[in-house]
């Protein structure tokens, strides 16, 4: 299955006083997108909540490359690129829909945890789960 | 006991495009002050959470008077001015505390619930922390 | 021309840990809608900026009638309630989209103003934007 | 002189629904501490904006160690671990102050540049400020 970049645009109070987006709001439009993506793929987040998969962020990594203000549409493409029993790292690039230029890079680092913040070890415990995440994953030249 | 109004500067995360403070950060001024304003009066929300009462917004007024900016300290007073046995409202005032100018106007209305929100009879279940409250009302002239 | 409501699923980092959205992000979903409604209208927001007519709010009301959470969709219906030569009001429902549930009613004032932040009177100086807003005024019940 | 670490309350509009501060708000706990950082330093970062020097963000690594939540408090240590006419780094960590643990790592990379996001070269055009930031350059053990 193909995934669909995840694409929105630029809220107004996302500016800040500089005249662009606030780097701040970069977090918040992974998030939005990763969970579009797990959507797509068939692992609504909420779903795994309510089994008691728990997915928190480890580790948070970004580039900024060119700036993006409001009347812009940001477009987001996500790469699932490793994979253990227990975490997962994904890639992040930004687009300017509206030029196509690329305007940011990031990266992302993930761990399951159950419900009292314990690690859990997807394959096991949630095989089905695990294997949807497995299709998806790819490799990073 | 003398309530001190609660004060921080501003972030520069809070502004937008136009320059000055987005207006959707006024809401979490209010509930930062109204947090501390329960704190210093004895009751700090998180030992209320604990005890089962959660207090949920039921309504929001604000009055934009003059805008501030990155650079400015805001000062808020807080009146607490109708308690009943389920509900309370309070007012408040911001004040850019450099120029000592009134920049806001704002009234919030609250209910007691418990964890799963039900409404709570505060006077009846926790008469203690309802004195509390109580001791605070002050008339709204 | 019939307006479309606009929807948008809620955000994982709207929630508090009350697990519902917290009270301070509905200010943004109105603005988004109202930012959208005008867009749909033909009078997009940055276009204005661009011309030099600045849109502040002046006072924002909300009323809080059922809590939504993560996995939720809202969609926000807009009516231009009152227009005046400098200042306009708007009202807002806000619906569960899931469950077609009013869950939000809010209300918002705005001036016109020019990029010094004085008042503009958009009736004379921008007759052309004064009527499109006119168009879309409806009697408030 | 001795920089005093950046204290504050996390505040309840920042947890998520899994009950703890919600990871799209460290990249703010680094700002509001970089500008307390600056002012402390003597060269406040409005002021540097009044004279022309803008200080975008170019990089955010974040590494989540422990949760924090409502009724914490934070405490940031901040190190100016990289300086050069045109840019810089810094280097983060930030602790839980009511338990004393490190909760948070982190790194920022900034450049200066002009209102025209120009790339500024700090050390000609502006040797007095350079100089400060030097003085407070520390080896990165």
């Amino acid at each position: 299955m193909e995934i669909v970049p995840y694409r929105r645009r630029v809220n107004y109070y996302e500016t800040d006083r500089m005249n662009i987006v606030h780097h701040s709001n970069y977090p918040r439009y992974l998030e939005e997108a990763r969970l579009d993506y797990m959507r797509q793929v068939g692992i609504a987040y909420d779903e795994l909540e309510r089994k008691g998969i728990i997915i928190p962020v480890l580790e948070l990594h970004h580039h900024y490359i060119r700036s993006i203000g409001f009347g812009d549409i940001i477009e987001v493409h996500i790469k699932l690129t490793k994979l253990t029993a227990v975490r997962f790292r994904m890639k992040y690039e930004i687009y300017n829909a509206l030029t196509g230029e690329l305007v940011h890079k990031a990266e992302t680092a993930h761990a399951f945890v159950d419900p009292n913040l314990v690690p859990l070890n997807l394959k096991k415990r949630f095989p089905e789960e695990y294997a949807t995440f497995e299709k998806y994953l790819e490799n990073d030249e």
